[in-house]
């Protein structure tokens, strides 16, 4: 549930809402708003008694959350959440929370210190604000190159120095989180480690930005259960990453689920990524699907009360996690 | 096979290679293009000899279509067919082959000659060019409602007069094909039967458009297979429309093959529609979900030679065929 | 819902129910049975209200059925139903309601009269009780062979004179049931056409015994309301068929969902029959496939009351759909 | 591919052979026969020069192996794998290689030293040889139950020195490998984690017999990839276990590949293990689900070969891993 302070509710009131939550073995998290706080209790999956907060000091009401995720649903924050990526020279650029579209691109692996330099120019070129390249490789075979590790992350450190992009990549085990993010800006979760909850759970406490790929077969709701594992370790810097799930279909890799777009942004509050590249899995389809993911963000999830769509005025934000550089120019979706 | 004519060939020499191409027991399909003619060569599973025609008079070459689809190949057609559908004043929409975008939309099922009439209106003040509404309803359950049959019919075809839409209503049976035909300018198959034969020879046999629906859990390949069947009985007027497919996700009812679109119209020279109110299952979304079909149509699907879209230049036509109307001036997608 | 009748109500009691059944525009299904008679009350969507009929004389008490599907359901009929198939020679074979197994098998296509004549020989020393063959075929081409048709159901018909064999053939239009029940015993749905409404209500007036398959992407409680279809235009000799389902497996050309065979037998008092042909696509499985068909139904489905099963004592039967013909006395599972 | 030595290749010459493969940054996996030793190279995708080999002293021939599963293949290994798993008196029974069906029981967590103590006494008395309990749990949600820890392994380790059942419980973490493995007999790995590539070399290097979870949507070829990564650090006590795929089914939790216990046996001499369980989600149907299972095993896969089934000598091992303790003695399969 969500405690809803009123407005202008003192530091004592505040304190007294969590410090009754915490003798009761839950868990406080906290926003404090610039015009009121309001604090999710979360913590099993006990119901908990709305009574023993509703009569407190400061407490304006008790909202309850009935879905199973708690900190990554709409009824826990109403607007979007924005996800600051910083690249070398310091200027963070957001991740949803506004109309700018954000484009992340780059190899699916970091091969040499030359591919990596190359490629992070004709990315930026193209336009995109982060760079994606894979140092540890999950590889369905033992046998088949597992990546560059560290070195391929100093590849991209350097590409960062020079071009001032973000750094994109997977993190694949707990004992990795520390070094890539000594690297790296966003920690990306692979789509089969979705559920790897070890992972999660070390994500979740580094503070990272992090890009979570949704799990092959997994449900929406799975997704944002995964999510939630983050946050609820008081990770808030998640984005939610539609990468194509499996289907019967054999003439592209992957199936875009395209209605994720707008049931995600109207389940949650958390930024949504869509990734052309493993959505289709063949070059010639990524520009359609890429264009497709801008548009189904465009409109708010309710038609109703929709403005048509204006030139230039999307509302969400996709990641051309392209593999194999396109020609500059002519990679991803149009910016400006 | 495609056998392709000289600029110029004779009547003679084209009906000469047509009549050797029946003398096999094969059949063909020629194209009367402005510049030159072409011959598909289609009959059974055996490869046919190549060498029996390259020289006969007349024939410039021969170009074998390597998929199981053959009329529908792009192989065998390489511009953009267009189905005109014909509203009750005599002008066609065509459906395909440019830039504008035909929305079609209407009730689930025909309830009443009141609903039908206001939703027609509706529909039109929309922006649409045909209403769609069902008269024979394909039923989980053998005790719900089946549709008003022949009544509805008789509504639709009212309705067409006032409004001069366009009507699109599926036929369940071959046996029913005649009686809708009376009444509907486009019989649509819908999903459960997309591999049913008889219906599918059937209205192959009729020459109405079609508007052809993928099954639940078909591929894209099974879709082009059975719109094969359509237009190896002579009827070339096919639209194919992803509908949603079957997946494990339970937030939406179906889950929207967005890949679909661009997949489709690089293997296929036939129109592709989406049905964004089936492929989602939500009203909430239903908007989302056709821009998102618009904007996956917009691009040509290679993304080398590809210009950058401009405002109003979608190429590729939309068809909303929404359950429950919406108000007027908020259905679907941008129109003009 | 079920009325049941009280044991010894008398003709006229019962003719009172069902008139009152049928004023209501509703449609009854009396079972005349040993002790007492039930009549289940079908019709449409809306509830019916109870106590019209509980105060009626002869009437013991009312049942609910809670499930969509009604005849088909375990509560409306407790005890397994026996559907009675008939070879040359007159004596007709229980398929389900005692602990014999029958074994169906045959080609895939008839494709000659000898080919026809010498499988069934085959299988019948292999100890199946009918013969399967394909006379119309359901092909994903056009191109590709249809069938022998009518020829095919002659030779078909021959082989059971001098066989005694029973004969199964798909039936795959409204239109072709006439001709096919001249010459077949047991009229087949294939998986394509399971929710083919037109012809499950035509094999549904046809009182031939159905074997129907279950749709590739179908659930168990479609497979039930499509039977639902049959059972609902009087026709009760309905066998349900496990063919596997399309999974994302390439090893294999579908999953059998075992699963299926304890859960029909507990939803439905309908025989349960799997093909074990289809559900893996390759020979080297079909013995394990069949095995595991047998053993699943050997069990009551409520483990808390099972006895241990004794050898030869198997309650379930196995229809081997074979495809290639294996040499005798090695097919499927042992019978006796 | 697979360099198999002569019949008394000397010891040097078999150091010879290894020698050449590790100069060339590959690597050996010699398995020492009583009539001779096997090596399989592998070590990177790609192609080894067989000429190099065939040549040496010593060497017999040489198999390529094309699956890309190399020490899982049959090809690497012709006689079914045995794992021994030990319980506290030091017995060890096999799963795999002989036809005895070994039993692997237990409730889903460990919830209190009691329920541990008394489920084990159950289990064993049904007959099951090894006790499976959940100390670490995978929950979906943060907030749910996450597991005993430790003082779960010290119930079950406790249980294990009562009964003599061997312990078997999941490990979720590569850091948790080596104090799970100071208790637990046998490692799982579950089902979300089957593609944790640093888990799985993490068990891969303990030497612990390893209980491999098929994935949710793991195509079987998957699951023979992550058995591969356990094997290739050099353990090769992995069991492969079916434990139910994602479907669109919603009568039953998972859908039971019964297929995958044919062709595991057929691609891998690994022995295969069914998780009636989880296949189900629902204790009606496990017994059921438990018979199919061993029925599947008992026949070779090559059906031309294989005798008829006799009683008593069936070829499989079932882990009945049952949630919630049934009844003794009315388990699950029979045994003997």
């Amino acid at each position: 549930m969500v405690i809803i302070m009123k407005p202008g509710a003192s530091t004592a009131e505040i304190a007294g809402v969590i410090s009754r939550i915490e003798s009761m073995s839950l868990t406080s998290h906290p926003i404090y708003g610039e015009e009121r706080t309001v604090i999710a209790v979360v913590g099993n999956d006990r119901p908990v008694e709305k009574s023993l907060f509703e009569t407190m000091a400061g407490v304006d009401f008790i909202q309850p959350i009935l879905k199973p995720f708690k900190l990554a649903s709409r009824e826990f924050r109403k607007n979007d959440s924005a996800v600051p990526i910083i690249g070398s020279n310091g200027t963070a650029v957001n991740v949803g929370g506004d109309k700018r579209i954000v484009l992340i691109a780059g190899p699916c692996a970091c091969e040499s210190r030359s591919q990596v330099l190359e490629s992070a120019w004709a990315v930026k070129e193209a336009g995109a604000r982060a760079f994606r390249g894979g140092a540890y490789k999950p590889r369905t075979s033992p046998y088949s190159f597992q990546g560059h590790g560290e070195e391929a992350l100093k590849w991209m450190a350097e590409a960062r120095e020079v071009t001032g992009l973000a750094i994109v990549t997977e993190v694949m085990a707990p004992e990795q989180v520390e070094l890539v993010s000594k690297y790296a800006n966003v920690l990306q979760i692979g789509a089969r480690n979705m559920q790897n909850y070890a992972l999660l759970n070390a994500v979740g406490e580094s503070m990272r930005p992090v890009l979570l790929k949704r799990g092959m077969s997994a449900t929406m709701e799975e997704l944002l259960m995964a999510a939630e594992y983050i946050l609820s370790r008081g990770n808030y810097n998640v984005m939610l990453c539609e990468r194509g799930i499996r289907t019967f279909e054999t003439y592209t890799r992957n199936t875009l689920d395209i209605n994720a777009v707008p049931v995600l942004k109207r389940m949650s509050h958390l930024p949504v990524v869509v990734d052309p590249s493993h959505a289709t899995g063949k070059s010639e389809y990524v520009l359609a699907a890429a264009r497709a993911g801008i548009a189904a963000g465009g409109g708010r999830s309710d038609h109703r009360s929709a403005p048509r769509p204006e030139q230039g005025h999307v509302g969400w934000r996709a990641i051309a996690d392209a593999h194999g550089i396109p020609r500059s120019g002519q990679t991803g979706p149009p910016h400006r």
